[in-house]
């Protein structure tokens, strides 16, 4: 059996989280969010490792690196880049492995230009609004998923 | 300290999960959804009541109903509705309650019409796509919440 | 010379009024309203009756009745349902008694989807933005179509 | 072989046929369709049953009813639920037999929003137009669909 | 207590009032029309300046002119300038005063261009298709929001 | 009294009915439907006649012939020039004979462009997706208006 | 017989004709089209008067002039107030007069927004891109409806 | 100096004139306009050529022949084709001669699809609504720009 | 060489300036602003004449007087006009002065309707959002391009 | 092994080629198009067969032929049927066989109706800007895949 | 008093400037341009750090850092990112400092792709159009602000 | 005489190519496909240099650095960039040299926000749906070009 092993991916400006915008974005850091991520592996008994860039490219490299590091599933808060970044829904695509978008904020309840995002079509779900407990549920699912077909 | 109290909410045809393309929604049926709700209310430590109907007018009486039975969050998944119906949006604003949008299918990836909901810009927030576990997320993101609170 | 008998519909959450959203509704219930309603009637020597509903469908047969009961014209705030109901526009149409669209809030200056109204084009007008007082008003000019004409 | 039973579906304000508008649809009341297509029904050797409702929700549960009462195939005229109801289109999609869309009137040549239907795409086919005989016409096609797989 | 005193202004082409097109504008002309607001205003014990022209320009600088001649109101009918003078919306958010917008006739029944208006937004309301009564109906409204006020 | 004379054309690419995507089409060449149609026109006891090309021009030229040479209506499945000739709805205008459009396939559930038929907003009705019979039922249509008239 | 007087109006900046932009507007001043104007007038036995303004006001004042003092037909040149203005063309609609809508250049080969004119739906005509030719072209053709009624 | 050769094209339908739809198209035949055709030439002292079709391609073809006929400009009523035809328009430009294009209605009064015209941005202009009288106007045009011109 | 002069145009209710609105227009008043911009002049050794009105047509024929009275450059906050004006813009166009736009609030985060601009395109450049300093920056943009052609 | 043939077809106005427009489309003219065609045609060891008309009918003919003559494969320059033709396409659908679509200019550079192509989407590839190698470039391309077939 | 430190980011492709495309962006190049901007910053008495990347992620690490490096406000010209990036426009939000916007062309007068701008709505202002002034502008205009607040 | 010199730029995700999708994309890597652009280089006796990246600003890096190194034309396959980089655009105008898009599958047939291309109204010309040898066929047509000029 194959273990889990998930890879997070934060997008452009998340390493500013906590610091900026409290009212939408809550004030635990990215650090907090990410020992919160790894204390939910634990738990669950999965491997979990973040990563934050604010390089479309980079992120793009990441995701290709994924493919052939044991990487089980994609959890990406694509920042800015959700609406705007066809090469990195291509990049998903390309991998092939089941991703989960999530996003701290509720982008439905945003500017008219934040309620499309070129990752959703591609990703397995979507989880929005519900803040950086968003990462955790999104850890959750993909647990679920792969103990159903283990 | 007010005990947590959930209504769950299933929309139009949500009765015929299980038996109807399971493709799309999966082979759980409604019961089997509602009585996980149950188990992990009960790990929760709190309450929820699960009900569906296929009528809108009925959703709307029963939203309204939850201002003054002491309710204190509601998950929906409005179906069909969620595309189309105004007047379902404007009873959960009018009993103020916070609300989490499920929706067992990623409706990203689906028509384009499924693309908008008039419910999620007056959620907190949306899960889409991760099957029935949807509304263990959500109960589990409104748990938290509350705790948070409390 | 045929007695003037309003009908004075209100859809779904109106039942809702006084009690959530003062800011945009006002202070008034359905209740208080309703006796305004008959108080006026009283004065301009006429009938008028009251229904509320949150069903689309009991709506539209109640629409339906009108056109056998006596009533000589319709008042309806069809909350929600104006920006989506192709249905009740149909029935409204198809009773073929005059109707003056009433709305309490300034539908024109809410919303997008709010600016668009079914029920608008078969109507002989529409008042929105003026509170509860836009019934009363509807009243007086009903009364007056009816008093021109007799 | 199984024998062929079409459910008849009436949406709203086709109670008023006859009565009203008899310009655009004609003046032979429902009861009067209702007995052609039992005539037909007759003449094809086939079984049909009819049901009108003003609401929506009526509607999904009887199309969810036809799934398990024996239903072989659904004609329906939507009314005005033809262009706003995802819901119905869910159930119709739902209980997975063969739908014939109906329309009295050319709904092409009226208003814009009347163009488009949430039903035809996932209906076998759409008749427009033809007055009642459209009912007459649909069961014909589906019995001569039944004919053929017999 | 101040005393209400409501500037009545009408647009481009009112003065052809009850020559042209009584099918849509009806047979009162403009001085019919404005003597029924004087007795109005008698009757409630208001004051009421009425002013007509087809000159944006000249409109702007008389609604200018309300900022400081004591006026409380304005009912507007801005004619075809409803659907194009962002400067005359501009001049009535300028001077602060609540406004009411008056159409005779029920211009959601007209050309598409009529449907949207750039004053509906910054008005408190709107009242049309009622007729020159839309004026009458008007100041009720303002002056009962008065009355309540003082 | 008159007699009824059937114009049927076929519009470009009908002549490969049968021979090319039968999933779509279904396996009856043109022939085969056109020999139905003759039965049925005997069945019926009116006149109809089958005309196919793949020039807008020929098909003009052959729906103005038909104003002076007794047709009485005339049935068209205008092939993919449905969507994309005002000339040919201009020429059946022109005229000015009844007209049942008719499509093999579901029009309304192929691509976006095929939804929109410049045909059907001057024809009487639509008939889509019932196959070859699609012309028979267009037939009946006609011969029971007739019948009615004469 | 009534004598044919045909108003000639020049909307904003055709004042400047003849010294600005000569590639695009040629190199006639409106001085020497207004002669032109008139002796065409002569020729065909008709009066002619020329109006030019830069103010939208006054061309509304001017149209509505026309309605009592003879004009039988107007020609207008609306310049830059043909995309923008519903308030001359309900001017031109409120006067009742046959109207042909000139332009000196081709409005359809210029910025997309010139495509639209407000004032064509209203008028019996438009002449665009033959330069001051159009207004003659316009005045033959209004005096040959008139010797056609007379 | 060249002798003036007009080219005057009838497009599809324009071979019905007279004989149907008089209150749009008028009563004159495509004859009788062909007659009125010469005798202004005559009176010119200009040569014209009339030629009508139904058919898009021999249209085409007949405008390719004017390049090496000697004609000098094309007169073109495209009917239908005017807003459907890339490739009439290709032709057009292809052959470099100047056309003014001439629609016998109104076409910004009727349709929506009728406003937007492929050939007109590519002509020196366009005469519409002013009946058979546009393709006498536009010879003169044509024959005031030769005279300037030689 | 030639004095630079300098026609600062302001349009609609920016005579209202500092009086209304301050958090959006700033609290100096129109004659503050014209104070700054004749101390700027001299400043830079320029003449600058300042001219506000209400009128479209009074702001057209200043546009063109420009064209005669040695006017080097034009600065224009057109207002409301901004968004509505054609003839407006052909003006500039007309007199083919270089033209500065300026805004005092950033247009393009207000209402979508004032994101477009009819001037900006015919203009050299746009200034907004710098409050009434955008003047003096126009001012210093344009002297500028004259000291480097001088 | 099947003989590789394939068919150029040259839609509306490519038999000006050379002649007109060379800016855009070159000098070389259809003939010394076909005479490249041909001796690339003996070097890459396959058939080739020419074909043009300005007739759509016509085109979709030869390409109906092309089903039964041998054909392998089609290289199409629509001309502007590209934009306007569903019937062309359907006729490409309707024979099976590969296709590439080749246009002389760079239609994504040129007016925005030229940048959709009804026939790209059924087509393998599309080569434009390329000139007259574009067709050249498609049958070294059509050749290369019958070879790795083969 | 806090000093004043102007952080001038040029977007991708301003390193290019001077040496291509002068038409269109003038003949100096960005060193020129970055020693204006020292010289004004020395004579304003402020600071300014210019920075240029053709990286959008490396743009994005550059404005975060100016939150914690003493910036006091931005001067941006985010080249082609302006229509592009969601990210770039979240981080200057972020970093919660005043921003100008600047474009050395007029972007309302280029392709409509450019007209749009995601940085303008977060934007204090924006200037464009005046060439490199453009910058020395922003920096007088932020100049002015802070001393205003100082 | 030059010595020609092609740049070809592989853009995101490229270097999956052969490893993922192969039913899209192809079978062979990106190693094979530049190892075929280097036999036909040395076919062609020109020179060819490959480079591939994820990351927009190392594209455009390169796409400048081509303006000094000797580069005489560029082949580009932007990826997912093609849809969303205004700033690739800008590097391509910016350097000046012919520009030849290149895609490996038919983006007319896929999603609709692939089928619009910022590069292609820049570009000489665009080949796509030919997988990689469409690389090859560009190097071909550029090769072309030069010798003609040569």
């Amino acid at each position: 059996m194959t273990e889990t092993k998930i890879l997070v991916l934060h997008g452009p400006n998340l390493n500013l989280l906590g610091r900026r915008e409290p009212d939408i974005y809550g004030t635990r850091t990215l650090d907090d969010v990410d020992r919160e991520i790894q204390s939910l592996a634990v738990e669950l008994g999965i491997k979990a490792v973040s990563f934050q860039s604010n390089h479309e490219g980079v992120l793009i490299d990441r995701v290709q690196q994924a493919a052939t590091d044991g990487t089980t599933a994609i959890i990406i808060n694509p920042g800015g880049l959700t609406h705007t970044s066809v090469a990195l829904r291509d990049a998903l695509v390309g991998v092939g492995l089941p991703v989960v978008e999530v996003h701290l904020s509720n982008i439905h309840a945003r500017e008219e230009f934040r309620h499309h995002s070129y990752i959703a079509p591609v990703a397995v779900g979507q989880i929005c609004g519900l803040g950086s407990d968003g990462y955790l549920l999104a850890m959750r699912a993909l647990a679920a998923r792969t103990a159903v077909r283990a």
